[in-house]
């Protein structure tokens, strides 16, 4: 994910990361500084740059696409703090830092998280009332809006939170651990690239090719995710790795056996290059996620 | 809240409470489950009740109002499932029934209210969706979403629930009370009425009085919520009362004495009262609710 322009979107998510979070008053400061805290811990910012990327495309400024993709990052974000609470993985650590509860505690790490949702919309919303006479881009915005709620929401993302949750330390079945895997990451991931076509006014065929793109790399990136958890390295990762096992998640490589996640990631990986291969020269961004996630288990 | 047209639009909420969840697979019916048991265990409705009065009293239907009333209601259960977590308030019952988190375990209960408050902001933006081409609607869509927004996020409803929790226990000025009722509960309320505004295209002298009216309904719900607490009957309000001084939370008794509360709480009750006044005719469930306000506390 080295490529110039992926470090230009992400340089660019990060330096406006807390702007889109509505004034919050002095007197309840903590849930600000709750929620900066998670937001400034780092991370790939891979959802924010993607769908940026995306609508730039279509020709359409990156920056018109900005406070969706500090939105994607606010709901990436509470997903985390959501996770790493002790009723949920119990982790400590998230990317060599203490999980938000451990340094807020409980109570405000899940409001932190329930802020981030709330801002994520209110931001959203906030561009659609930009653009309220705009009649083309105020379309563009309700699209993109509404893929990224299904993405992240109750057939989403949290859909697969719940499937991950429930199977731990159960007889996982192939069929179920390929739903927890296309909501708990794939469909998240897939919005991004679908969103960011519609805020740039892509057309039908190139929706379409992205969505097979973001479909495929989302689940390559989990099963990658599950290999690594296997066979990566603690101090480079900055989290502790067995503890899918330790968890008795249901894994790719629990499930299928390392040798055949590795392929099942590389053929996903190679459909999603073909998605996108007439788009070659202007999808820089689009390959080098495909170039890195694969170097990581080749 | 007994008028016929409260009973009319709080029918309406129930009949129609689940239509709005996205499609849930099988494969997580214990989303379903959870949301469905929390979202149908009774209550007021008084949130989406209020929101689909506003709009009708601007001479558009309760029915259009209908999506985004639900999604209050939504975004009120999820408030209340995270709030009751062991974490939070740790209650075991609410209206007389176990909470979420006993039932489904702490995890899910989390998980609930994430995809809960993910699917009020996926049905509003369906509803947008529905209204692509009806430009004076779509308009009136994205401002009364917008309004429920602030309502309820960081700067609403999750900024009052950390003040809330931070000054558990702690000398609380009358001051940071002031800020804890008005944005816990008074913000969500006052949204209801000004995004109902929206909805029915109201001008902007309605929207103003419906502005003060639902601060100051809302101020006054959480004023005689806490004086309940003290002199209420358990059985009678399906929870445990004294809860409040048990947690050491600042309430307006614990820092006013009853006597002021209940000359604050009717103080507001009138101001709410004379700023609806001209509209008499038309505002019988807003009448209703200062009514009935009015006579749990003389």
């Amino acid at each position: 994910m080295n490529s110039p322009e992926y470090n230009k979107l992400k340089k660019l998510t990060e330096e406006h990361i807390l702007d889109f979070l509505p004034d919050i008053d002095q007197k309840c400061i903590t849930l600000y500084d709750s929620m900066k805290y998670s937001l400034t811990a780092g991370g790939k910012r891979l959802r924010p740059v993607m769908l940026m990327a995306a609508c730039e495309m279509c020709g359409e400024s990156a920056s018109f696409a900005l406070p969706y993709a500090i939105a994607a990052e606010y709901i990436q974000t509470y997903s985390l703090i959501h996770d790493d609470l002790p009723a949920m993985d119990n982790d400590d650590y998230r990317r060599g830092k203490l999980t938000n509860h451990k340094v807020f505690g409980e109570d405000i790490a899940i409001l932190a998280g329930d802020g981030l949702l709330s801002s994520a919309n209110e931001a959203m919303n906030k561009t659609m009332l930009l653009y309220l006479d705009d009649e083309v881009k105020l379309k563009r915005l309700v699209r993109a809006s509404f893929e990224i709620c299904k993405g992240t929401g109750a057939r989403g993302m949290v859909a697969g939170q719940v499937a991950d949750v429930e199977n731990e330390g159960k007889n996982c079945s192939k069929d179920m651990l390929d739903f927890i895997h296309m909501n708990k990451t794939a469909a998240f991931i897939k919005s991004m690239c679908v969103a960011g076509c519609y805020l740039g006014g892509g057309n039908q065929q190139f929706i379409e090719d992205m969505s097979v793109y973001g479909e495929c790399t989302g689940l390559a990136f989990q099963i990658i995710d599950d290999i690594l958890d296997v066979i990566g390295d603690e101090k480079e990762m900055g989290k502790k790795t067995g503890v899918d096992a330790a968890l008795g998640k249901a894994t790719y490589p629990a499930l299928h056996g390392l040798e055949a996640s590795k392929k099942r990631a590389i053929e996903l990986l190679s459909k999603a290059r073909a998605a996108i291969e007439k788009y070659y020269d202007e999808a820089e961004v689009f390959n080098g996620i495909l170039d890195f996630l694969e170097s990581q288990i080749i």
